[in-house]
Formats: structure tokens, sequence, C-alpha cells
């Protein structure tokens, strides 16, 4: 049977990886693991409770943007996050992140569009957007600039631009006159303005600024996977301009009916379930002291500053020209997954590495003592 | 901001007809709700006690193409109701048979590809076609082929086909001859095809044929949404040719990640849930009893043999010249709300009507008594 081009996307390297690490552990060895970036969390219990109490209803389709309770809850959390009100009309809930983006770029993109990005970014930005016939236009950031573009380096003849902040990999963070300057420097040009702020609430000392506080010609991602450790429920949400709010709705009544039920159940109880969010935000913020004080003694010194998220992106342009086998290397003589910067950035990944610290503290301390094994070692 | 052209897809005719049933409803009318295509009942218990055992586990995020034990539980299913014996290697878990259009037209169709369905049919399948790009074409079928195309009217120039059997909102099952004809016949044109067996356990005296009974080179589409009464949670499956399954995987990875987990762990439990299924048919099956009395009856007597599924598609070119101004008095005057052709068959659903027999008995023959008194009194 027939094969579409746009179909033939890139593989996931970090699967290799994990299925590597899988491997190992079939055959009894204990891998740590710094390749994954998911919590090693539940969701909260109090969203758990919550669907449990639920389940004795019938959970059928919900309407396409969501429960009006559940795209409320958002809107008050962007009272508390940044003293923002947003109508809760604006806000579509969406099937994870993933969903988001899908229904995004369907409402703004037409086929042979262009997409920019800096370059290292999420590697799913790039294979949605040739899966749907659209051309991703990687921007080359640097460490000096803390991997996030500058808006001189916006490419010509570009319909839209993805941001985001905190980064993954970097986990760096846009301060607000950068997105500012970046948003309008977008809207000059005729760029549609996407900000994908997933790992927004985790962050460390500076707090994140969502795009909404600049412009509201953005459509803003973000999602319950990170900051209330969820990711497997696919549960997510966009906010959007009034303007785009009826082509929005249309698609996602078409193309995904409604998100899934009992995760827009357990997501709404999430809301309330700050403390322990914060509680696991505490966790990932003695993880990521440890990680700055132990990857440099280990010899990862060329690391960006990783202002959120969980992750560490380290220049091994020193130590690799092939982050591949580099990855490869470590999880075989020293048991640490890791992920090789290629999924992340094509051109120049070859020489990079991310370390996620999303798991236990235990974890991540072993993971340490192993990496600083294996490099004195090498 | 700018709006693509892809992303301008038609409303769903049924949302007015809903919102304007909530209406009355507010102002404390009864309503009998038959425009709706969904169980009234909830996911069988078994599968939502599974799932409240469950959710002390984190529930991250799954592999890609789903639970292995589901994948294989569904492999089951293949070999209960056709005696087929599927590697569940090729069954890719989906997030609703929504998700599974999105990865199959993925893997499929270029941008600017035609694809082929019979009118009428499932009002999504012309809309996600438009917004990734690619073109449908309407194949004009008639009550005498029971709302199913035939081979010869296959047109050319066309890279994909789409069966549903049972169909919506014909409720016809296609002959497993008629299947193989029309599987040749796409073969043989070059043409992908694509079975949407999402009613398939919802049949009445004369079971369905899956096209994998006569061929592998064809996507089946299904989902839990309807024989197991699990429409919320957004849990389908596709099973896709050997050929095919690495670029699913790969797309899947980066358009979901992943179905949602938890609707993952109760889709499994449901599998056992066979008893309780069956319960539900032959409620289904009492209510389209009803339905086929009832509707000739009340004056509506041109109806498509409805063998599957919980529709009734009716021609009402005797009656009106505009199917929506008619269901529009329908539920004014009668307070049933039905769903107006013109969501199914842009070309000709200005005289039809879709009636679902999908909720309780007693709402069905309150909502005959009441279609009888509307039609005598008018």
């Amino acid at each position: 049977m027939r094969h579409s081009a746009r179909g033939q996307v890139d593989p996931f390297i970090v699967m290799d990886v994990m299925q590597a690490a899988a491997k190992a552990e079939a055959e009894g060895r204990r891998i740590i693991h710094m390749e994954v970036g998911q919590p090693g969390t539940p969701a909260p219990q109090g969203a758990r409770d919550a669907l449990a109490k639920a389940l004795e209803q019938p959970l059928g389709y919900t309407v396409a943007l969501g429960l009006p309770r559940l795209r409320q809850g958002i809107a008050g959390l962007y009272r508390r996050w940044y003293g923002l009100d947003i109508d809760p009309a604006r806000i579509v809930v969406t099937s994870g992140s993933s969903g988001a983006f899908v229904l995004a770029f369907s409402a703004l993109f037409d086929a042979g569009d262009k997409v920019a990005m800096g370059f290292p970014g999420y590697p799913s930005y790039r294979q949605i957007l040739k899966a749907m016939s659209l051309q991703p236009v990687g921007i080359p950031t640097t460490v000096e600039d803390r991997y996030q573009p500058r808006p001189e380096q916006l490419p010509d003849d570009v319909q839209g631009l993805i941001l985001a902040s905190p980064g993954n990999p970097s986990g760096t963070v846009l301060r607000k006159d950068g997105l500012a300057a970046l948003a309008e420097a977008a809207q000059d040009r005729g760029m549609a303005l996407i900000s994908d702020e997933i790992y927004h609430g985790l962050s460390y000392g500076r707090s994140c600024h969502s795009a909404l506080e600049v412009t509201d010609e953005v459509f803003v991602v973000n999602s319950f996977s990170k900051y209330f450790s969820m990711t497997g429920w696919r549960v997510g949400w966009m906010v959007v301009p009034h303007s785009h709010l009826r082509s929005v709705e249309r698609l996602a009544q078409n193309m995904f009916i409604c998100p899934p039920h009992a995760s827009q159940v357990a997501a709404l109880a999430a809301l309330d379930c700050i403390d322990e969010a914060e509680a696991n935000l505490a966790v990932y913020a003695e993880n990521r002291r440890l990680m700055l004080e132990g990857l440099p003694k280990a010899g990862f010194t060329k690391i960006a500053p990783p202002e959120g998220a969980f992750y560490v992106y380290a220049d091994v342009s020193d130590l690799t020209q092939d982050s591949l086998a580099f990855a490869a290397e470590i999880l075989d003589k020293a048991g640490v997954a890791v992920t090789p910067g290629l999924d992340f950035d094509p051109d120049r990944g070859a020489t990079t590495l991310r370390f996620s610290y999303a798991r236990s503290t235990e974890d991540v301390a072993e993971g340490l003592r192993r990496l600083a094994a294996f490099m004195a070692a090498r």
C-alpha cells in the first residue's frame, strides 16, 4: 500500500537509548534514568480521588473545548501565576500539548508554510510540522544567548514562530523584554506566534513569563503533564486569540471530538493540589542543585544555565563528535541513560547531551556518582 | 493573526440542534434526544473498577503504540469476532478513532491527495481530510444500494477510499463479497483502503465482516466508544499492514506521544465485560424494533435497513426540501432532537434526517409517540 512522504518522520533517538536501557535492566543491571522527560511521581492525590469518585458517572463526550469548569479553573491559574485576566472562552482544553500543536498548526498554517524555532528544541515540533506538510526552519541558538533565538535571527518568508520557555532541552527562560521583542518582531513580519509554556511552574529563582503578558496575538500551549505530574493523562490546553476560537473549536470537534473526559475530571481537581505540585518542585530544585554541582565536577563543564524544567543541556564537543556513540558508551559503562543531542538539534546535536533530573533525588545522586567514576576512568 | 485556509472546516450542524435542545431544556421542557451518537450507558463496571484500582500507579506515558497487553487483548477480539489471527504488533492503540484517522491520513496521503467516501457519511472524514490539506471526494450512494458505494463508482485519480460498515448515518452493513469487491477495486487503482469498523459488535441479525477478512492491505479503524460504551475515554485502535508499522509508530510518538493511559487501563478490562456490552446491545435491539415499527407508522417511510449501529437514516424528500428547518420544527413542536442530513451529505442532505436510538428504551418509545403526534397534526 502507498506511503506518504510526510509520514516519513524521523525516529526519536532517545527511544533507542530507552530500549537499550530496558535490555540492560532485563539482564539484571540497575540503570539510572536521566533520559526521560517525565516526573516519577503520580498525578496529585486529589486528582486521583476526584476521578475515583467520578467513575460512577457516564463520562461520555464533553464539549470539544473541554469542561467549562476546567476552562475557568485554568483561567484562575493565569491570575495566580501572572496576574492576568484571561477570558475562559479563550481557553481550549486539548489532548495533551501534542493535541494543542496539531490544532494550532491546522488553524494557522497551510501546506508548504514554514515555521521557525530555535535549535536545539523539542523534536516533535519538527516532526508534527512535517507530518502536516509544513516546513520546520531551525534558528541556530548559542549557549551565550542561553539557547534562545534573538529577534534579528528571525528568517524571512516564514509564516510562524515557535518559542519555548523554559526550553527543552536547555531549561533556559526568556526574559520578559526578550519575549516582547520576539513577539513584536514576529508580528511585524506577519508570523503567527506559538509559545510553548509547558514547563511553567517548574522554575528556580527566576519566575517564568507567559507570552500573554506581552501580547494577545499568540497561541499559548501548556499542559498538566509536567508541573501537575500528569504526563500519561493527555490533558493540556491552549489560550488562543478570540479571532481564532471558532476555527479552533471546529477543528477540535472533528479532529479530537473532545479531550479524555476522565483526565479532564482529574485535571480539574489537580488545580487545587498546589501543595503537592510545589513539593515535587522542591525535589527538582534539590536535584538541580546536585546536578549543577556534580556535572561540572564529573567533567561536563559547558552547560546552559538551567533556569526551569528538569533538564541540563551540555556541550560535550571537547569529549566527542558522536553524541550517539557517547550516550551508548555512558549507558554501557556507567549504567546511566542520557539523551544524545541529535534529537533536539539535527545540525549540531552530535556534540551535545541532555541530562534529565525529573526522577528521585536518590537516583540523581547515584547517577552523578556513576558519571563521575565513568569520566575519571575515561 | 493569520488564519489557514485548511482550518476553515464546516461546523457540525447537529451542534446547533444540541444547543437549541439545551436551551429548551433550560426553559423547563423535556427533550427526547435522538440526535446524539453516543450510548447513555457508562463504561462497563469492570473497566471502571480496574481503573479505580490502578489509580495508585503513576500512569505516566505508555509506549506510543499502546500497552502491549491491550494490543494482545484487541487481537483476541479479532479471533472471537471473525476467527482471524492478527499479529498484535499490527495493532496500534489510538486516542479514539479520531486519532486513528489523523494517523492513517498522515501515513498514507500527501497534501493535495484525494480520498473518496460514500455520501452520506461521517462528517469528520471530510473535515479531518480538509484540515490535513487533503480533498474529500463524495460518492453518491442510494437507498437501493443500502447507502454503500459500488466498486464501479470509485472515481479515477483518487489516492484513497474510506469504507464504513455499519455506516453512519445509515446503519447499513457491507456484505463480505461487496467488501471484497471494493477492496480489490481500490487496490487495482492504487488507492489506499481505510475501513471504519467503529460500530462492529452493534449489529442485528446479520454479523459484520471486517475488511481484514478479505485483505491485509487495509487500515482498519475501530474504537471502544460504541460497543464498549466508552465514548469520552478517547481510546480506539487501528490494525495496519506490517509495511506501515514503523511510520505509524513514529507519527504516533510525535503527534500523540501515547493514548491516555487511564483509558487504556479501563479499555483492557472492558475486553472482559462482554456480558455488559451484550446487555447494552439487547437494549439497542429493542429500541431498533420500536423504531422500525414506529417511524413508518409516524410517516417516515423511506428508511435504509438499519442492520447495525444505532441510527436510522430517513429520506424525507416527500416532507421537506430543508432538513435544517424541518429538524428545528420537530424540536420546537415535538420536543424531539434529530439530526439534519446535511451533516452527512452536503449535496443531498437537505432532504434527509438521522434518528439515533442509542439512549434508553423509555426515551425511544416516548420520542416515537411524540413524532407520531407531530406528524398527525402536520
